[in-house]
This record gives structure tokens, C-alpha cells and sequence, in this order.
């Protein structure tokens, strides 16, 4: 639980004037100390492995209430700790009261559970990035659409939405900084250059997703003997994610359709658009956009063969990699495209975003720390 | 190999008038004596399993070139014999040139290669149950745009797609019989009271699928460290079973989009249909459609639940049954509706909806051989 | 919850001196009536699955206390019924306190749940068969060793171990019946010929079990994302079945070592049995052996082959049904035979074999209701 | 294929005296030239994911008669290149006629096809590692015994076996390695201090293998519908990583059983050895005996909780990583002793060990190009 009077402490200081890291009085540390609240979840235990491997990071506290005392290898046991490889010992989980001042605050909250104490965490660290969905929508309006509630009025148009690839020009230097959704980033990295050139019509879009997404919670859905194997069409409609690319593209009700069908599988999300387009295209104008809108980022690379057992993106080569694949298919009538994307959703769809938006808004090179090129075969 | 001598002498012996089944001089036997040509493959192994359980059917061979002489449970473990479950020893595969007359002959050869030998099977059998694509489409010209190849002519005419709920009429008494596409039958389940109402202006189909849909033949793409685990687009645009969709629902190529995508599974189905309609329906339409066409169907359950887990239909639970379930969801805008639809490839997809259609055409009550409900969990 | 006033009242009824089956002024009905206590978990699933294909049985009541008034088919999916499949419509769960008389009562309580009413069960049905721990052991030593408390005492030894290959002749006529351990299960049956032999010296048995052994209740170690995947092992000693091996074989502690892995898979048991025995036998004694033992039985299978893919049992193919395979492997040094068997741990681990006796004492032929032959590929 | 001339000169040229790295005529380069013969497999992928997040070494050629001319990622899909992510642009395969020489030569050729071209090898590189079989074992007898044929002489005795917590003495300065089997690895390093001990009296192992043990090449058992699922007992008896066991702790056919049982996974081993002890022991002893052995080791960890998830090793956490990791529970009866060890079969089970074999004997820190910790969930 959160400290009520630190709380309301918090709450009262308003977010001041400077939105652009300005780190106060000390200049930019060689290794900056990362706190991450909330950290007993799948993307905590994310945003502690990629810190962990980071050269310019060092994890100073993990919060958990429920665990609190207890260490981090409890639930994330590839955090054990050897003689050998990683330089710090054990971690332990702490309370999130005894939060103190550090340079980077991962806020990994269920949604809508910290962001009535953004005043008290943006006032504990230089750099705030919130993974949960609270402060991902611009518009307030958007927001109570989709999640049912108001949040914090202020702090909303001081976030920005943490995709390098879309937001790169905006996350330099900014302080506030929100995760991305999995899906969201899935859909929106696989039709932003379409949307870009306003080439899209209207656009079915499914995505098959693993279990991991639903997070570390168990539940009777998640029971292994009921989930393993399942191929369960959880939201045919209504997906919360398309709020976000609403927002990143531009498309609106009338134009994206979305559905998300859960399968077997722990990691990972492949998207399958069917782009209705309002114009004729070649496949190669669709390489001469798509290389151009992605020819030199790091992490999206276009999987696009005519042989090979790889020939389109899937997400298990991906899993723990921060790369998002894109490929795609002209059907030979009706203007269909067919555009497969794939990424690891706790990796690219949400920490790895995270850690590579930190690497953008501190100026340290984008793929530090995200180099993992994932395993094959898996 | 088919022994040229019979193959010439068959194709010599060109189609008869009669295609129903006028069982030449002998009438209905008790117990209709069953060849299984082609026997090695898994449709082949589901034919023996639901033949073998079948109070009206006894299966007299089961050829296979490759394993002739070798006992059927050598690739159909689960016909291994036991002393006292089943009533017949073991099964032996036997050469094709070794077939002989027979009531009824199921042909699981690979698409083209059963054709050029019609006149010899329709002489053996009284009933001919070709489970390959070669006569599923009425069409010469879609045969040859989706197939890329003639069947011989004078055959097409006359079979009868093998789907009962759509075509029991045309089913009873019927000689030839053709067998359904797998993934076909969970579209066309799916989609025909909304394309029977005309409700339909465009649809686009994701079919998540299990590796036994691609049979029984190893190959690299099928190599266990390859194919585990995959998430993988192998017929985003162009798949061959649109063909079968377009002919038994009316729907031409620019209303249908289809896609198939290969998930970790064996067996199993999903389809999600994302259809646009031409008009504003409500939910209680649907229910009544949908009550209408399928309320007394013994194998197509509406199963469209507000909790639970297991609200929309799932391919898991339908293991081995010969049950297509069939659920929605309206999305609040845009007028599209989702409508999910699952099966087990080879039973409803296969071999089960050949044996009912066997039953609709000898007379046997429609579910006969056909009991098993499905395991959970599994 | 077990309404006080009855459980005090039964538990007053002393058990009576009749155990076999004297049905009380009525004649053996053509059609039992069947009621399943703790319906609501896998084994309570699997009976119902059973009794809802045999000839001879007609499921009259189900009971869970969470789950009143709720249809069946909410947990067990397979059970929804079709217009045209199943005799019987859609069945509801009640209280126990509703329970009326019966002709075979199924009690799938937790381990010490029931066993403490049992004087009411025996008052309400003829047949009792209890798939709890609560009474598979005769001794009530051995059971507060394994399960750590005493159980109401008179009843114990007028339980029969309901595993019909090893107990037929007191099995006919029975009517308190105990279930047996899936684990055990596959152990006894695989090591019984052996040690009714006497050529046992010691045996370490290593188990690799799928995850519905643990049950339907979800908790955290039942997490999709943690146990998906997992080699775990849960029991490397100490497990509790070991008991009811040394009590059917007549194994001492010094004699059998058993541990258990958790693998990935919902259903099955591969149990390996490391036999070092007390003499030279060769691979025909073994033969003679298994075949005298189980040459005639109709659900233990010998699968002892030297070529093809299925050489030695595979729990994958069992799915569902009721049998036991067993085959082996002689090392070639230091007298160690390898024993490997497989099954269904809800089928013959739990309720077919559970269906089998209750076959057995009511004089029905002993495969009634348990022909499923599996399925493969699966 | 190899050149027959080039074969014929290399294998004149006798092995000379030293077999210790002096790096002719050269001094140690600070970024090693390796080579990988053979390249197309899963040990070659992984040793190419390994050297190429190595800081010193530099992957110049990669073999595959089958592929060459075509780039890695065709069959290595994690090795697609990206961007800004990786130094190297895509590699190309090349026959091994055109091996150029190199500081590293990896040899991961199929059992019995490169020994006999040795001398060539050792005449392109100072330090060449063999992952095949060829000459892990010192004993030529050995040797013919479990691999049925001589392999050449000379070579044998003056290759070190590459596991470095047991032989990293003899690998400093090696220039000839012998790679290590995943199975054998497994075992060794769990049982490694009881040996040294001398408290063994006799030990039953059964490992839990997943399918990329078997290779990269398809065949009718790795047919997805197959093995997906399967707990297939492949190696009951007669396993050849026993041959590396006995050499390695000194235990002979009377002391060690050993069984392999292929699970439904694609990387990992769990060995489940059940040791008889010659000796009472407390759990404190085998604390004292564990921490002494591998307390100050890099690569082997010991996990031995009470509670917890991961209380014991799993392998699942340990894809991709270079752990071993070790647990063990005392039976409370018969002098049985349980350990459990976990790791990844392609890498400390090849490639992995191969790699800190490499880092020990050119003088790199042990963990380096190691130190992926492993994902968490998967």
C-alpha cells in the first residue's frame, strides 16, 4: 500500500514547468540508479533482467508489498544469483514506502494504481516511465472510453508515448515517459508507414497472443490444464489496445477492427493485418516504403522471403529480443495487404520499449543493453 | 502403384447412369463392408478408428503401398489390439492392387492421384467416398484455377459435396461422395446462415490451425525444434479452400479474404470470421439465424456463453468429436460481426463428416459411429 | 458443506454386516442410477464422461457445494449437450445435502473429506466407490504414515481396492470400493507380474506426470506461464502412492524408491521402472511372464516392439481411454530390467478403472462403457 | 565433401609434440578468426550466437556443403541481421574445401566424419574443438565399444575433454578440445563431488531430453503430430553418454544405469539420479560437499530451496544460458540420495562448454560471451 501521507504529500506538489530531464544540480551519472515499483510482475521481472545486462543501469530497489523482504529470484528465477556472472548479489524486494530517491523509476502498477502518486514519483527520480496503460492516451477523453475511469488530470499531456520508432523526436530528454501496449505496438510499428503515406482504408487486424500476457496473477482461466493447448478467442471485440493505435496512426472506429485470439504459447504475439487499401500497389512500392520508414532502425527488421522455412515473422525467435518483425503479402485481388508483424510482448511490446525509450531520452546509444538476439531452435 | 492393366481398363468403363446407390442385386447388407484406400495417413487412420466403432461398418482392407504387409497399428497406434476391446485382430495394409470388391471405399490418395482412376473404384463399391480435393468443386474451371490441373471430366458432375448440414437433400442415396476441406467446413458452418440471409457484404477469415492438418509426411517444416512452438502465416493469401467456400456459399473473391496460420497444436480448427454485414442486426437476430439453421443439427452446437471459460468456442474440447461449434460476438460499431467456429480437422473436417455423410446416404441414423463427446481436460 | 444433522445421524448407522451387494428388496435394474459426489473436479468430470456412455448407467445426480445450481457443461465443456448426441439434456449441479438414494454412489471428495460420512453414502447407495486416498489402504497404520491422520475406523477394512487386474475375485460383489492412485497405478501394474514371481530385489521407479494429476483448483505452480513447459520435479521423494505400491506388490521401503517429474502435458503417466532383479532372466521369460499375466486381459497391453515409432507404451495415445501398456528392455549388464508403462490417470489411473470394477460387481461385462480406443495423432 | 587430396596431405602430416596453444610465430590475437565446420546444425548455431556476442572472437567461416552459398539466417534465423544490432552483415555458408586458416577451428560435424581429416584441421588452427564424439573418450577401447569403430589413433590421447569444472587444469593452454555429450555433462557435474567422495555405491539416472538433442535433421519420429507431446522412452538401455560418465567419475557398468526419455520440449535436460550411498549422510554433508565443489564456479549453481516456485533445477529458465543448475533431496530411508541437475542440452551441453573451454585455454575470463542469465516466464 502506498503511504497515505506521502500521498497526499505528493499530490499537493504539482508538476512543475520542466517536462525535459533537466537532472537537477548533478550532471548525467555514468550509471544511473533504476528503482522499479512493482517489480514482482512479468514486465518487472523484464525491466530487472535488461537493467541487469545494462552498462549504464544498476537496480537500487524492486517494490513489492506481497513480497516484500523476500528475493527477487523467488519469482524471477533466472535473477538467481551465481559466483560468477553478474556483477551485484542478491536483490530483495522492498515496500514501495521505502522508495527512495534514485535517477530512472520504472513504475510496472497495475493500471490505475499509481498514477494518483505521479507527484511523489516524479518527485523521487529524474526520469518516470509508467508501463501501465494510464498515461499511454493523449486525450483524456480516449481514456475514459476505454478504461472506464479518469486519471489524474494534470500529468496526462506531460507523458510521452514511449515508441522510439513513432515518438523518437519527442522522447529526447523528456522525463515522463509511458510503456507502450504489447498489441498496440505490434499493430502500430506494422501499419505506421501505410498509415503515414494514408494508403489504409479499413483494416481487420488479429493478433495471436501467449499467456504471459495476462500476467503473473494465476486465475482459473490461466489453470495450466484448462489454458495449455487452448486456442480461446478472449476479445473478439472491444480490445483496450486499439485506443492506442487510434492514437499512433490516426485510423479511427470506422477503419480498424481488431481481434485477439489467445494460443499456446508462454511469449509472444503475432498480429495478422488485412489492410483494405484505397489505391493499387505493387509489392515494390511496398518495399520502397517499408524500407524507408524502417531501412535504419535497429530494431525492426523486414522478415520478407519467398523460401525458407522463416520466410515471415514469428514471434518464438523472438522471444527476449527487442526486434519487432514486419512482412508482408499482396493478395492477387481486391486490394488486400496482408502485413504480419511479431514481437515478444514483454520485451519490444513493453520493457524493451521501456529501456530503449531511457536509452533515447538519456542519450546513450538506442540498442544498449538490448542486444540479445534471441535463440534458435526454441 | 495402381496396376496399369486395371487403371486402363477402369478408366475404360466410363460412368454409369445411376449414382444413387442402388445396391446392384444385393440388398442393404446389416454390415457394409469398408475399404480404406490410401490408408497410412492420418485421415485414413480416423476413418479406421470411427469405422472400427461403428456398429454397421466393418473395414475389409486398408491399402498403403509403402506399408503393404505391415500391420495397420504400426502407424495407427491407438488400433494396436487387446484381448478383449474392439471386435476384429489385427489389420494388415495391403496393396491397392490387392482391393476388392467392397460396399463402400474411402479414398485418402493425395489430391490428383485417385482421379484417372474413378472407373475402377466406382466399379469395386457401390459407395465412393473420395476425401481428397479432386471432386469437391462442381466447377471444372475453379478445379483448374485453384488445383491447376483438369480432373477427369466426366466424374465431377457427378459427386456430391460430402457436408450434410448443407447438402442432406443431395446426400441420400448418392454413389459418389466427395470429402470436405478441413478448413472449408469451419467457414462454411460458420458463414451460411448469414450468406443464406444475404447479410454478408465482406468477410475476412483467420483460420488458426494444428500440424496434422499438413499430414502425415515428414519434412523439414514439420521437424519437431522447427515446428513447436510456432506461430507461423504459411497461407496468408491464396489458400485452396476459399474455392470451396466460394462454391457452397455464394461469396465471390471480392467479398471473401482468407488467411491460415499455423499455431502449436495438433489437432484443432479456429476460425474467426470478421464480417462486415449490409445491414444493423442486433443480437437477438442472430440468435434466431442462427437457432434456425442449426437447432436440431446433432453435430453443430451454438456455443456463445456471457462467462466462463469456455464462452466461444474452442478446438481443444472437440478433440476427436465430430462436433463444429459455432459462437459470436457483435462489435459495437462498424457493423462487424465475429463469428468463431472450431472443429477437429480430421474428424468434422474429414473423416468424421464422410462418415455422416455415409450414414445419410445408406440411411443409418446421422450420428451412428459417431458418439464420442470429447475429452476435458486435455 | 455436509449438513451436521445427517452426518451425526449417519455416522450413527454402524456399518452393517453385509459388504457384497445385496441390492435391498430390489432386483438388479437394467440401468443404474448413478450419483457423483465432487463432481466438479477432473476425475468427477471423467466419471461423468463414462457413465454418460455406458449402456448400463444413467448419471442421476452431481454435487458441488461452489457450483450449485449451475449446469455441468460450465466445468465440463465436453459435457454439452447437442440436439442429437447424448441421451440426456443438460444436467445441473447440486448440493450435497440434496443427494437422494441411488443405486452407485462416486464419492471424488479431497483426501479425508468424505470418509467420515460414509455411513450416510452407504445408507444412500448399494455401491459405494470412494476415488479419495481415504480408504485404499488396509492398514491403518500404513494410512497415518502416508496421509498423517486416522480415518473413521470400522469402515477400512470392508473397502475393496478397485483395480480389477490384481483384485477381480473380491471385487465380484463388492460394495464399498475403493479408487485407486493414478501413479500407483501404473507401477502395479507393471510390476506385479515381477513380484508375484518374487524376482523383484529392488526397483527405483521414476514417474513423469501431466498436470491434471494436481487437480482442477488453480494456484500459483499452475500458472500457464510457470508450468507450461516445466520439467519439474515435485516428488523426487516422499510421495504418497508409494504406499499403496507396497501394499498391492508387497515391496518394503528398502525395496522400491519412487519419484515423480512434473512434465508438460494435461493427461498421462509414463512411469519407468528401474528393476534390478534377484536372478538371470532373458528377454523370453519376460514374455512368458507378461503374457501369462495379462494375456487375457482387456486393458493391459504388451507394446514390446523392436522397429517403428510406437516401440515401448506412450501415455499420448492412452488419452481417454482405459489402458495400460507396458513393455520393457533388458540392460545388457548388472541384472537391471527396464519396465515402462503408460495410461490415463483420469481413466485407468482414476474413474475407468473406478467404471471397471463397478463392472466387475455388477456382473457387466468388464469393458462396458470403456471401448474408446484413443486417438492418434493427438 | 571433403577434398580427397587435401585430406590425404593433412593426414600425413603427423600430429606434432606440442599440443599446448603456442601460437606459432604469432602472438594472441586480441580478437580471435573461429571458424565453424559444419555450421549448419544447432551446436554451429549456437556457437555462432555465442562468438558473435563474444568480444574476442570474430566468426570468419561457416561450413555446410548442403547450404553453400546461402546465408546463415536461412537455417539460423536468430542470426538475421539487423540494422543497427549486431557487428557483422550477414554470413554466408562455404564448402569446407574452401576453409581457410583460422586461430579457432569448432568441428561440429556428424560422429565419425571429421576424425579421420585432423591433420588438416590442426594444420588451419592453433586451437581446434571437436563437438563430436570422435574423441571425448581417452580409451580407444572405450571408444569402440559404444561407437562400434576405430577412429583414428594418434589423436585420441592428445585431445583434453572440454568440460572445464573438471578438467580446467588440463585446458589451459589445450590446443586440442574434445567438445562434451548434453546427457553425460548432465550427469557429470551432479555427481562429480559424490565421486570424488567415494560415496557411491550405485546410481540409476534418467534424463528428460527435448527434441533438439536429436539434430537438426527432419525424420518421420520429429514429425511434429508425433513428437509433440510425446514421453517416448528412446534410450531405456544401452545410452552412449555413459561411456563419458564412466571415464569422467570413475563408475563402471555395475555402478551406473542409465535411461533416456524424450519430453515434449526442444531445448533442455533434467537428470534425476538416484544415488545409493555407501554411507549415512545428513543433508548438512552434501551442503558441505556441493558448496566445496562449486562454490567458486562460474556455471553451476546450487538450487536447493524449500519453498518456493523453483525449488530445484528446471531447465526450462535455463534456455540459452551456459548453467548447470543442482538440487538433491535425501530419501528418508534406504540410503537414497536424489539429485537433480538442470541444463541447456545446445549449451552447457555443447556449445556453451565449448566456448568457456575456449575462454580457459587462451586465458579470456571464464564467463566471457556467457553471461545471457536466461528468460523468465517461457
Amino acid at each position: 500500500m502506498l503511504n497515505t501521507a506521502v500521498a497526499e504529500q505528493s499530490s499537493a506538489s504539482a508538476p512543475e514547468a520542466s517536462e525535459t530531464a533537466q537532472p537537477r544540480s548533478r550532471s548525467t551519472p555514468e550509471v544511473l540508479r533504476v528503482s522499479i515499483v512493482g517489480g514482482s510482475g512479468y514486465v518487472g521481472g523484464e525491466l530487472l533482467r535488461l537493467a541487469a545486462g545494462h552498462p549504464h543501469l544498476e537496480v537500487a530497489q524492486l517494490t513489492s508489498e506481497r513480497l516484500a523482504g523476500r528475493f527477487a529470484h523467488t519469482v524471477h528465477p533466472n535473477h538467481r544469483p551465481s559466483p560468477g556472472v553478474g556483477a551485484h548479489g542478491p536483490l530483495k524486494f522492498q515496500s514501495i514506502d521505502d522508495l527512495e530517491a534514485c535517477d530512472v523509476l520504472f513504475l510496472c502498477l497495475p493500471h490505475g494504481r499509481g498514477s494518483s502518486h505521479m507527484g511523489r514519483f516524479a518527485e523521487l527520480a529524474d526520469t518516470v516511465i509508467d508501463c501501465s496503460a494510464d498515461f499511454r492516451l493523449r486525450c483524456p477523453d480516449a481514456h475514459r472510453r476505454w478504461y472506464g475511469r479518469d486519471v489524474d488530470g494534470p500529468w496526462r499531456e506531460r507523458f510521452v508515448y514511449g515508441l522510439p520508432e513513432l515518438e523518437r523526436d519527442r522522447l529526447v530528454g523528456a522525463r515522463l515517459i509511458s510503456g507502450v501496449g504489447c498489441n498496440a505496438t505490434a499493430v502500430n510499428l506494422a501499419l505506421w508507414p501505410l498509415a503515414q503515406a494514408g494508403w489504409i482504408d479499413r483494416v481487420v487486424v488479429e493478433v495471436k497472443v501467449g499467456s504471459s500476457e495476462g500476467g503473473a496473477q494465476a486465475s482459473a482461466a490461466t489453470h495450466h490444464p484448462e489454458r495449455s493447448g487452448a486456442v480461446r478467442s478472449f476479445a473478439p471485440v472491444g480490445h483496450r489496445h486499439q485506443a492506442e493505435i487510434h492514437q499512433q496512426l490516426g485510423l479511427d472506429d470506422d477503419q480498424l477492427f481488431f481481434s485477439a485470439t489467445a494460443i499456446e504459447a508462454v511469449r509472444g504475439v503475432l498480429a495478422t493485418h488485412h489492410v483494405f487499401l484505397n489505391r493499387e500497389v505493387e509489392d515494390k512500392d511496398l518495399w520502397r516504403l517499408f524500407r524507408r520508414a524502417y531501412g535504419r532502425e535497429p530494431f525492426v527488421r523486414i522478415v520478407n522471403e519467398k523460401r525458407g522455412l522463416y520466410r515471415l515473422p514469428e514471434p518464438k525467435i523472438l522471444a527476449g529480443t527487442n526486434f519487432c518483425d514486419i512482412g508482408w503479402r499482396l493478395d492477387d485481388h481486391g486490394r488486400r495487404l496482408v502485413v504480419i508483424s511479431a514481437l515478444d510482448n514483454l520485451v519490444k511490446g513493453a520493457a524493451g520499449s521501456a529501456i530503449q525509450a531511457l536509452n533515447v531520452t538519456r542519450g546513450f546509444a538506442e540498442t544498449t543493453g538490448l542486444e540479445f538476439a534471441g535463440l534458435h531452435p526454441c
